[in-house]
């Protein structure tokens, strides 16, 4: 075949995605499906009635401006204002992305460049490494390592960086780091002190900070989400990204926005005016219609942002029973809506998968997706190659789903318990 | 100020955009905007009212296949059937993107490396050359060029490629040619002899097509829209592009598609999986929706494919009898839904303009929003630096815009040109 229809070098090797491939899988529709982080609950009715009106105004069908909706930089900035120090500038310190992925591919794009280094921390939002390396940029990874936990329950926030292995990822080359909290897939809600540890060596080594904070509003009782560009000297080298999709359960939006300093986020600005230039524009006004709703009530139980964590916790707590009461031992998540589970423990016979140079958690969520119609994710999908099996006996179920599909995954769970005990 | 918080080099000298600066003139609600191309006449009801419906079921709100909601590729292979020779395949012959923009980026990211040279026709929609140069590729130009037209009305037909100047450009190192037709800003239809010029240099110098047909369905009386994908030896080597944006007048939707073989397809889909990952989906469950009813009524006077360039036909006639009717030339386009005029036969005085080394028409665009409260855009945009020479005596207005903001303009030129003579 002609030279000419190969990929373009940037992109070489970078084709594999764990997301199409077990989508597929899932979308067999006798499949329990807790897989991608698909919510199955409703989106808040305001949220869906916002966008039916206004895709009946002619002028809200058409193009805005291209670094984001006025009325939608706007809410963020006042919603975000109550947790910066400062005033955020909507058009110079804001831009809205086609998702919380834009944002990320803009700031990767736009700030990093080839052989530049850039601390990635195992295990990832799976899409971190690709982009770096599109960028030809060197991902540089630290996985989070657990602490021993005999007798109580295992925890997220048993799963720390340490220090010491962290500093020595920093060097002159080091570009950015890459920090996701609440995490995906561990849940991981970063304290205080984490962060500082962070935002020290990030001072120390003039490096650039990209902190996806998709889940922020999604951190349970007896914890707290905190930003890193709130930290002292932050502010004018982080990036801190958002989504639509988590913010209101509407993953089919694909909104997202950034926030920094002008001096970062023009490049961000920059990428997007040339790789996709605009955001939609129905969705972005039904956006900003609905944050201005909870905005008015953040105080209030009622706001969106206090009542989805709420009744997360309950599935969370749910599904840490569930998986326990088969045996498995789920690290307990502190935010997010994802739990990982231990699944060597069911010490399942895989022997008939084929494709056995997979790893073992490929292996496992095939086989329970076609043998037992429940599916999920394998953890090692968030590793790079040399981590895959620090973490292969893991996978990852979501829990943001109506109680009636918990249901049907817990009945699935205890039959196949009963079969086996 | 720190290096790591420069832009990173493929975006160096990127920053400028034409859109950005004289859409922020217009904004000025006492403008007459014929400057971005904004239809401002209403979108079909029933393109509205699918989207309108959808917000309101629940999983249409959540994410859906990454290359393009399976409904919608589904139409989108049903529509364009008709026009190939072969059946196209819904889930790997087409992609669909954030616009047509986004189509644009992933067929050159995808494909084109650092050093390898690009095509690309002058006037050009502008974010071709800014796109070519982030890949790292170098844009090698060729201008359409105007017969003399003594007597007779001027056509956007007159502007032609030199067939010989078009092949001293191609060379072993050219990658691709970015084509488009019908043409924005000139409104010029390919025909088939001209396209059949530049497919055979695609073929004896193994070049890609990449073929931007977003106004594929607006031609005017006396010409045709012919895809140059379907031309002899042009399928394996072509990804045709269009937008939902331009084929509904919903440009606020951001949805576009590429068309192509699957080995080419295959390395925009890596791009798309890094970069946004996938499109919103109840816009694209709408626009499914929408296609369908049109094409089920495809040879209908109703169709929106044939309806639309009809109304479009009369607003082009109009524009072309007022910018006569001052003395203008214009150049009669035969598709699209812009018009371009010579505006220095209006002899303006400028000289109190600031910014004296930008091109004439980007002062003449300024004074005349500012003075004269109509705006439209410099063609010389659509230039790279050598060539703005050419062009910069002619402006472009868009004429997707409802009778009465037909008459605004009608009435600003009228009272001008009365001033003046
Ligand atoms: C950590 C993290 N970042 C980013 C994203 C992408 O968000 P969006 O759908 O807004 O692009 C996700 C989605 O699952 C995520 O989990
Ligand atoms: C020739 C051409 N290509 C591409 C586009 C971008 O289309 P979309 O809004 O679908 O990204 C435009 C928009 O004006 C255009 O004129």
């Amino acid at each position: 075949m002609s030279l000419k229809f190969k990929n373009a070098k940037r992109i070489e090797g970078l084709d594999s995605n764990v997301w199409i491939e077990f989508t597929k899988l899932a979308a067999d529709p006798s499949v329990v499906n807790l897989g991608q982080g698909l919510p199955d609950i409703s989106p808040p009715v305001y949220v869906k009635e916002e966008l039916s009106k206004i895709a009946a105004i002619d002028s809200l069908n058409q193009y805005t401006r291209g670094f984001g909706h006025p009325s939608l930089v706007k809410a963020l900035s006042c919603l975000y204002e109550k947790f910066y120090q400062n005033q955020i500038n909507p058009n110079k310190e804001i831009l809205v992305t086609v998702g919380a992925y834009g944002s990320l591919f803009n700031a990767i794009q736009g700030l990093i460049d080839e052989g530049d280094e850039v601390i990635v921390i195992v295990p990832f939002y799976d899409c971190y490494e690709p982009m770096v390396r599109m960028a030809g940029a060197i991902p540089v990874f630290i996985p989070l390592r657990s602490k021993l936990v005999d007798g109580k329950k295992w925890s997220s926030s048993d799963w720390t960086l340490d220090p010491q292995e962290l500093a020595s990822k920093f060097n002159s080359k080091t570009k950015a780091i890459i920090l996701n909290t609440p995490h995906n897939p561990l849940g991981k809600v970063y304290t205080k002190e984490e962060l500082q540890v962070i935002a020290d060596l990030c001072i120390k080594y003039d490096t650039l900070c990209i902190s996806d904070e998709v889940y922020e509003w999604l951190v349970y009782t007896g914890n707290k989400h905190f930003k890193i560009a709130t930290f002292p000297g932050m502010w004018e080298r982080t990036i801190t990204i958002g989504s639509a999709g988590k913010t209101f359960s509407v993953t089919g939006w694909k909104l997202g926005w950034s926030i920094g300093p002008k001096h970062l986020i023009k490049h961000l600005q920059t990428v997007q005016q040339n790789t996709v230039y605009t955001c939609a524009t129905p969705l972005q006004e039904a956006l900003a219609q609905a944050l201005w709703i909870d905005i008015k009530r953040m105080d209030d139980p009622e706001c969106y942002f206090n009542s989805l964590p709420k009744e997360l916790e309950v599935k969370r707590n749910r599904m840490v029973h569930l998986l326990e009461s088969v045996g498995l031992k789920p690290i307990v998540p502190d935010g997010g809506y994802f739990i990982i589970a231990d699944v060597s423990l069911l010490d399942t016979d895989l022997s008939d998968m084929k494709n056995s140079n997979e790893p073992y958690d490929y292996k496992f969520v095939k086989w329970m997706t076609k043998n037992k119609k429940l599916s999920a994710i394998p953890v090692s999908a968030f590793c790079n190659a040399e981590t895959k099996l620090q973490f292969e006996k893991f996978v990852r179920f979501c829990f943001i789903k109506k109680d009636s599909t918990l249901d049907a995954a817990e009945e699935i769970i205890k039959a196949w318990s009963r079969q086996k005990f």
